[in-house]
């Protein structure tokens, strides 16, 4: 009997296009950054709001898009002046290393020092798969709930750093952010956690600072 | 050159066994809900406040706790006194039909009428399986924003309810429910939409009907 383990061949063939992609963006002396959240927890918003900011130099900016269905977040970042490109999976639930070459090839990286890919929202699928980021940075809000790093743990544990969005929502919920980071540490010693509120601008100068530096 | 179409396998397989499901539960004149959404979206404290409602008889109720890890929300349905099981995937995405299955065989389903799956966080895969529901409902809340149902729309096209939660939080976000109402029946024209606060209870009167009656 023949057995084919269909999952690690996918996985290792999308870490080799990973690979491949993150030695070309080094060599051209551009970081990418991997942007993870549950749906809805801001990482368009964030994005939107800290690439807007006075100190960021929008010419050295390039984002990919990523979303099943719709160009919507692709419009939002050609609206604020940053290079975009959309990618459609038309119903698969995460980016995979290929795609994102292909949004390399396609956009004018000149000049660029800085590439976001703002993946599909999912906590799941989406940090199995490398896309050649230097850095992944998950996205999360106050209004989802505590129990997110336990019960999602890979996205927690393979992340740079963490986001900690809507914090302006807080008065109005039982999250307990003490609580939230010492789940993510726990899991993820390394983690560098931020708290903001994307929409309402706190804390955004620390944001802008590690995706422009 | 052989082509092993593995997805439609899959899925077919799927189908069978919810089928299977089905028909078992309606023979016992037990009605399944499938209740799906984002992580945070307040499927379980929907779940919590719903079946502590002074209408609710506990005893014809049971809850399948879908989670990739933790037994956290079928401790939550054991705290309110609800018949429950914790199904942990390990890993995968999604529910599929043959763990709900199992879930049912290993539940004491005597005298349930209403059997409700808690599946896992996630807008896309689980959109795709069929547990051998009778209804579906999408769980979906105002801070998550209004472009959900136009980039994740097989979820809205599938599901029966549609429940707009966290409206408590709807002074503080620019969710605007019309317009989010519109989105959905333009995909799905006989969704029934109910608005409501898990958390504060707002709303609840009607969602306990129709899961109950």
């Amino acid at each position: 009997m023949k057995t084919i383990t269909v999952n690690k061949n996918v996985l290792s063939k999308n870490d080799e296009i990973a690979e491949r992609n993150q030695a070309a963006l080094t060599a051209r002396g551009i970081r990418m950054f991997n942007l993870l959240g549950s749906p809805g927890s801001g990482k368009t918003t964030l994005l939107e709001n800290a690439l807007a900011h006075p100190n960021v130099d929008k010419s050295k900016i390039a984002v990919i898009e990523g979303d099943l269905f719709t160009d919507f977040d692709a419009k939002r970042m050609d609206e604020i002046g940053i290079r975009t490109i959309q990618l459609n999976t038309e119903g698969a639930c995460h980016l995979e290393a290929d795609m994102v070459e292909c949004g390399i090839e396609e956009l004018n990286l000149n000049g660029v020092e800085t590439l976001i890919v703002d993946n599909i929202g999912n906590l799941v699928c989406t940090a199995s798969f490398s896309l050649g980021e230097h850095h992944r940075i998950a996205v999360t809000s106050v209004t989802e709930g505590n129990d997110k790093p336990l019960k999602y743990p890979k996205l927690f544990q393979t992340a740079d750093y963490v986001v900690i969005n809507k914090i302006d929502l807080l008065p109005f919920t039982n999250f307990d952010v003490d609580r939230f980071k010492a789940d993510v540490l726990s899991l993820n010693p390394n983690a560098k956690i931020f708290v903001c509120s994307a929409f309402k601008g706190d804390g955004m100068d620390e944001i802008v600072e590690f995706l422009t530096k």
